[in-house]
């Protein structure tokens, strides 16, 4: 039985006979380098996908991956832009080309489930494409039975922890850059590193139903949430964690068993 | 003054007198090649956006460039998946290049105003890495004052169109596809091309919060739409295209002027 | 039996039935948005092959995919050159990749038999690499008999219709860019689309036997043709389609059977 | 000023305050996912970097950006070969637009000096490119004076503590992977994730002076080691990372200023 | 003054000086690994435009740089085809990166006029390609007066030389290969690495209007030349070799200036 | 039996019989164009890893391609820097595919044994990748025993040959660019291209134990070499090549057999 759930942390002896055992499952936390207004940290994203994967592997007996700390460019309808200072982003090829490659590699290991749990919006469609290619590479070298999976961490909070968290009513996922969730579950899981003096107050982003480019800084609030975080505890973020935890090992049990 | 709307059947030279105006504005539609059931045929995406291009383009006295027929892989979530017969899609990377060559050969030309129009929902994040890479390269070009537009057309059907269109309620975006909105569209636009008789009446497909690699044909209906269309009427389609239409003119008009 | 023989308007379902058939054959027409002087529109080459392909699919009970409306970057000594205002080309690289793309797409769904007609000189090469890379791949994944034509459209006009459309003697393919041929297939078929009025009368292009960059403007015709297209009549260009479609379906049934 | 060294844990404000002092520095630092054999685990290389980055960052005044969890592909004459389980690397491709996508980035934000610390052998030609490429694509956009310097951290380990910490003698770089000098520094760093009990104690590999493909699994010892850790301590540990910190300081102080 | 014209004998500070005089003139050889036949060595198309371009070069007081040794596909319609033994190839990719990135080097030095004299007919548009986008890209680095020429040598057989060397009448470049032109070039020009007693005497190939993939080995005649070189006189190479040089002298200087 | 082991000399009906063999060996010889001081020429890098091939091969009844005459962007530490007048280089990306595909077209050819003969350092990585890359491509075409080994031909100098050459104490390989090992191999095979009046004297440069970007021509000297030749000899490089001969023959028996 493996010690850790850290793959970092994890001897590559260890992780042999855990792959030896046939029912390897590993998780890959993907988040991005991104501003999250005054009151949070730039690594936010990774931070809260790999909470997400640590409570889940716990419970799935998963190993972890290193995360991928950089993503897609962050995109103003949903994270402020990538025009703002702090947020380092990779472009679309070198992020599918990551997510190909890494993937390809456990699968070559005998790992034949894989997860990657996403924590940036904008990295979605890129992570499929690497997840698709992949899995098509991994068919042409005879590792036929491999296979994957794909979510967004936030996809799992459900109707009930909405209603909780958001008491006023939620005002939807596109403004929720710097807001409410991820202020709450940094509460939750590293509150030392979330400054509630300096969140901001002002009402959310009225975004439009496209983009421009090159882009607008005046569009979106120079504080760089799209949303205030007022309202954000760490009790919330408790709460939104084991509802996203209980639902991720729920899917993941039910695609690929215990 | 042009006497089309349409670049492909405008000449050269009538082209070269738009573009010397100084005010000149391309619209460029995408769409895909995608199954969408039985009662609709594989080009409903390209079509669609080209219509809506087509009835801006009008208001706005812009010109419409050729379709971009190939969309990104189809998926499961929105649109059936990329498995099933007829749909025939592009990789992410192929996309990127095909958007970002041809919005800089426009800027090129002398066209500083260009608006890409989705008509495919797996297109979108493409499409804004081609802009954005052809926005970059126009800059260290010298062509500093480029500017383009990127919009999905049913992001303009405002709540108003959303009530009279599904007077039962509204489903969401997720499971419109080969839907209520395709169909009453094109209903009102290629009647021709629509058979009713084959529209299935299944129950909305119930989508996962995630996806699933390779694809389970299994999980979503076999009949290739994500819901039942019917319902789907030409007035109803009529009236789609006409708030799409003004929805897009005004927000080009805002960003880009008269 | 389909009811068209357009891929895009027809129906997955319908498609499916196709290709269950074991006999599927899809064309694809490939061409370019590329100025053809005055008297043409810009859409020319997609136009031609796509009636290229829609004539001889009749014969062959083929499907026509959906053109390729963009392609390679026009060269002066066979189109004009890529500085003209109204040409939109692609990267060499953005076409191969999509010609892969589309066609390992059809091979996946079970048509074993492809046939690419270029209706645009430039892009040879580049569909060239983009077959070859596609029934490489197929190969990889098992689809062994996958198998690909790629022919341009006027290597099929034999000897006795140059001598009927060319009664003063043929000048050669190289300058027929914005000529008699292309001029007649386009009053044959789309009259609406050509005006003669404003046909340049021009001498033929003197074409050096070499390529400068970046291209020279003064090289060749202001009026973006190559030679004159005085000359092109709708019979002549009836008589062109004929040759051309009996060609290719004889190479066709030839290569591929009935 | 900035109240942590690490860009993860900073707010996009305090960065932006940063940047605008005009003498900002970034560290990034580069790692892989890698086998050490049996008593290290599979994140030495970036534990190392990373703690590296650390130390300077402190002393010059810098931050330290998310390391690159991921390197390329290990290979026998330096690592131990990509073949073995754990082993979870990238292809050269996808490591250089990592590189250049991320330092492009910081260029853009305003930091003009930039360090990538490199700590695993097989990365260091694919991060050179990288930075090649950016440096040249910043001055394609006018972003002329952005300067970046590019090191392995062993390099800077000098005569005087190779004696201290290998008083049998130093048996060469190529050798040490999983063995005295890395462990040493994680016995300092990280005594928690050693587990000496484990480490092998067999010769050094003896290395061919060339590759083969594919690699032989038979070439290197099974225990992932080049070389045997024993002798290894933490007190030596403190002394390399003391040792190498005084470099990387002097260098660049004496490139970049104070 | 320097003392050879070929650049790879030539030390780095004669060229220095060579570039500084602000006239330097580069011309790059390009060919490929091909088949030609029982009679010809398989080097040569890169033999052939090193020579085309030492002859030129002496006139041109240009240097000559190392030749691409390998070219594009063969294709069966001008070289036999890819698929026999002998024939190693570049994709279409790798070619144009090779052609875009030694044009930009020289550039870089300081040369501002580059003839690319290609030997091998499936090169020119993947040359074309590259040699576009190193224009491109030494203008976004401020290189705007780079300008460069692209030619097939055999473009410069003028009518003459045609009639001299085929008294029976010309058969078209397409069957050229493995024939009359290029063995009397190689008897010419290394007549130790012809063996005529092996050339053979077939027919010309009768050639397809069109590919197919995956080739058919069978369409062309199993020696691999298209038509018989019989007739091949090291005179006749003499007299081709001084027309194509002198013809290309003329075109160079017209462009170029003295 | 072959009469020549330069396969661009050997017609392909004699190469097809050699391959048929069964025990067919190629050995390709990579270089670069690159600047090696005033005393020898730019081609140096593929002369010296052309002619080690030629010997081996002799033993090893081996064929020798063509050289790849130009390689990855020299180095400060390794080769005088890229920014030299005279070094045309290639980018990291098109030396991969370069090697990529020669190497896939041998294994293709039916050539199961193939060596790739590194002559200039900074290329080693690259051709790493595009041989790694070539050989899992074989693979997932069915190519399944195709072997393949990389070598620098310095490897294989030993300490008995370094003492020999270097009488007064080796001073590193980091410095023997344009120094005693490359000046003395080119005056024993190449004396004719050696200019040993313009050989320089300096003491060794001192190099940076890292790189930085843009390089900065004052750190390396002016001359272009990193150590005086001074000391080289037609005896010492004979010493040198028949060393490194038997190294290699030596090595490539032991792996692949005779």
């Amino acid at each position: 039985m493996v010690t850790t759930r850290s793959l970092e942390d994890l001897d590559a002896h260890s992780y042999q006979d855990y792959v030896a055992g046939g029912q390897g499952l590993v998780l890959i936390p993907t988040g991005a380098t991104e501003q999250h207004g005054p009151h949070l940290p730039l690594g936010v994203d990774a931070m809260l996908s790999r909470a997400v994967c640590a409570a889940a592997a716990e419970e799935l007996g998963a190993l972890v991956a290193p995360a991928f700390s950089y993503g897609y460019k962050s995109q103003p309808r949903s994270g402020g832009g990538n025009h703002r200072p702090g947020t380092a982003s990779l472009s679309g090829q070198a992020l599918v080309l990551q997510t190909q490659d890494v993937v390809l590699e456990f699968f070559r290991h005998g790992i034949r489930r894989i997860v990657v749990v996403n924590g940036h919006y904008e990295n979605y469609q890129f992570l499929y494409e690497g997840l698709d290619l992949a899995v098509r590479q991994a068919r042409s070298l005879g590792l036929d039975d491999s296979r994957a999976m794909l979510l967004s961490y936030w996809d799992f909070v459900d109707e009930q922890a909405l209603e909780a968290v958001f008491p006023d009513g939620f005002l939807g996922w596109d403004v929720e850059h710097g807001g409410v969730l991820e202020t709450a579950l940094m509460l939750h899981l590293h509150p030392d590193k979330v400054d509630m003096s300096r969140a901001p107050a002002h009402p959310p982003a009225e975004l439009t139903p496209y983009d421009i480019f090159p882009e607008d800084p005046a569009r979106t609030p120079s504080s760089g949430c799209l949303s205030s975080p007022t309202g954000a505890t760490a009790e919330r973020g408790e709460l939104l964690l084991s509802t996203v935890r209980s639902g991720i090992v729920r899917a993941v049990t039910s695609e690929f068993g215990k």
